[in-house]
């Protein structure tokens, strides 16, 4: 039996509260350099005039806190069911100024202005969403049409990874270790396992040469045999060592994700070998589809519901896949527990979600969240309760804030390789293909 | 403001009333033949353990109320939330056996034992939506994620036709006349506008040789500069014809609707002329849309939520098309308001809605609400009144039921070809192309 609850409600938006924070990270290292000790988060909260609080999350770099202030105004009187109105705001910000800086390390695919602000428009549907659900007493899957599933499969996410960040760089510890070979990389998994449960790894690669790269697979098939492996590059090779690599691992791999660069790679990579590509930097839009589904360019397209602009459009994007053959599964970048609880409504919505979701939450040891979201099995449940199920730590969030207002700027856009500068002074952002 | 009223409901489904009816149709002639005196439609009430009651409506066809009774089970005991779910269940019927029978005509494109599951499924999606929306006070469109615009835009749905069913037939009068040259087409348009202010119009063709039906159309562009006009011979043309007509309409259409049939033939008339293509017939499902984009064949998809499988697929279908450079817009066969509602509040959400919907329910003298839908200026008001915001007339159900239930049988499964032979005892279905 399923129960709306709540007596009459003015949905009306009496307030949107915009918190940039700073979260701790973990030095995982990838092609482009090494994840920062914190990393830009933006809080989004959506207050009804009932006092009704919904939550949002998204990326905090000072480029989308631009066009969120002017979005938090227009959303301010509105009611929060008028989502696809919300998407038709002119912000009155020009995006094409600022969408160039978006990305600066360029592992979320294309920069444009309406994925930037797709981006940032998908935290506040979120906030409105669980806003909504809280005031009808229903969960957001149910706002989705309902759930199919009642827990949804994520992946574990492994990194290369130093020890520690340099030494006499403000950060936090963690209890993970090195992961810098193939022996690493299996211990990672194996913590992984126990602490969560997980069935299936995925490896970011893109940092060492190919050759040790196809090496932590092997040792990672040696040692779990059955599980589902991912080896992801981030676009740091050249057709030919792709196909190389494709052939080498062969069976071993669920599928291979975006071991090259741009539409016509992909393709030639996905004509020469039999290992399904995924992508979520091929196709991260709906305006690059088409070219790359003529091509057959991607066999999975790892959606990411904070740049194709929202749960709503999440589903659409799994439907246009349906259509045309083409897996669907879900991309992760440092995120916290309120987009771990969207990303969970979303999935598990999706009849065609064929493949374990990315997930980076197990690396982040700070959350906004009164309770963090936990795995089961490597699963996390769909919540039934109103809303996205999460609650605010308010403290933790003035805390995470006051890190944010006290930086003098070096953090509050992500940079991988100013990151990696600290450790290896002459680094710079590697071409394209690396190897 | 908006409110979502209400104190704390369950949501549980108690009952799934079905009602098959018979509902008066003129004689309205296409390809095929002509429209018979009733046609059938199914009126789906899902009841709430609170006895709240969602209003849904399809085909009401033999085969589509073969599948609709073991739906009705499977649902009861269930959420009006519980929609994607829905979707997924095995209905425990043999579908392709009753698949190929599903359309005598042809008319509605494909015959597939998904596309006929979609077509029930469909009607139950709209009354959970309806009872889901009556329970939280909010209307449908707001659970779709709010309407982008205030009112939608009908075009006149022009037909030739007989003045009356043929004599000694039991049947309804209608006020139209009738409509069989370019000055009777002109008429009809007239009162179109004049009763409903329609501003566009769609000539359903194919019944008359092609240049009869081009000398209507330039009679409509010559009564009504600058109005938007459509031709659709639903299939009934050669390539070659299609071209000629194409090249001889040139800039009076907004578009041409299904000339000839099948991928390959819309392909190679829309690659040989300028007047874009739309399509209820070439593209009527999601397995469709891969080949017939791929090789250009349409350029405008209209949509219908009761062969698409409801209205958030309706969304998604608008998604899609959008991501392709696709246009978009709604095909309409006979349907009663219930109908016309839904398709009111999906229309409302899709931003890429750019071409007037079609409908022919000013055809329909009958209905089973207590208050017709009315249009003005071309448009029906999108209602914020909670779920679709109409309501049944009991009385007016029963009696169109009773029709039903005394008609022989003959009048149950929709067969143009079959009205036709009353009239012209020698017609059968005429071979297509048939020009």
């Amino acid at each position: 039996m399923t129960r709306a609850t709540d007596a009459a409600r003015d949905l009306t938006v009496a307030e949107v509260r915009l918190t940039p924070i700073l979260v701790a990270d973990p030095p995982l290292l990838n092609t482009q350099g090494v994840h920062q000790p914190y990393t830009p988060r933006l809080i989004v909260e959506v207050v009804t005039a009932d006092g009704i609080t919904g939550l949002g999350e998204t990326y905090g770099d000072t480029k989308y806190l631009e066009l969120a202030r002017p979005l938090a105004e227009r959303l301010t009187g509105r009611s929060v069911m008028d989502v696809n109105r919300l998407f038709a705001t002119d912000l009155g910000v020009d995006e094409s100024r600022i969408s160039g800086r978006v990305d600066a390390g360029g592992l979320r695919g294309v920069q444009t202005a309406d994925k930037l602000r797709l981006s940032v428009l998908s935290a506040f549907e979120v906030a409105c969403l669980d806003a909504l659900g809280r005031a009808l007493g229903l969960p957001v899957h149910a706002l989705l049409g309902g759930k199919v599933r009642d827990s949804v499969d994520y992946s574990a996410y492994l990194f290369y990874k130093w020890a520690a960040h340099p030494a006499g760089v403000p950060s936090e510890k963690d209890d993970w270790g090195a992961a810098l070979d193939p022996a690493g990389v299996v211990e990672q998994a194996r913590r992984f396992k126990e602490r969560h449960g997980f069935t299936s790894f995925k490896l970011k690669g893109g940092v060492f040469p190919p050759e040790q790269e196809i090496a932590a697979v092997r040792a990672l098939a040696e040692a779990f045999p059955g599980h589902p492996l991912r080896l992801d590059p981030n676009g740091a090779w050249s057709v030919e060592t792709s196909v190389k690599v494709a052939r080498e691992l062969g069976d071993l791999l669920e599928y291979l994700e975006d071991p090259a660069l741009g539409t016509p790679a992909m393709a030639e990579v996905a004509a020469r070998t039999g290992v399904p590509l995924a992508t979520n930097m091929c196709v991260t839009t709906f305006a690059e589809i088409k070219e790359a589904f003529a091509e057959d360019a991607v066999q999975v397209v790892l959606s990411d519901h904070h740049y194709w602009g929202g749960l709503r459009n999440t589903q659409h994007l799994a439907a246009l896949c349906d259509a045309f053959g083409v897996g669907v599964s879900m991309h992760s970048n440092t995120h916290l527990g309120i987009s771990l609880a969207a990303m969970t409504h979303v999935a598990s919505t999706v009849p065609n979600l064929h493949h374990a979701c990315d997930t980076h939450y197990p690396w982040q040891s700070e959350d906004v969240l009164t309770e963090r979201l936990t795995f089961e099995g490597g699963r996390v449940a769909v919540s039934d309760a109103p809303g996205l199920g999460v609650a605010l730590d308010r403290d933790e969030l003035a805390r995470l804030h006051r890190r944010w207002a006290a930086d003098d700027g070096s953090l509050r856009d992500r940079d991988d390789a100013a990151a990696m500068r600290v450790a290896e002074p002459g680094w710079v952002t590697p071409a394209v293909p690396r190897w």
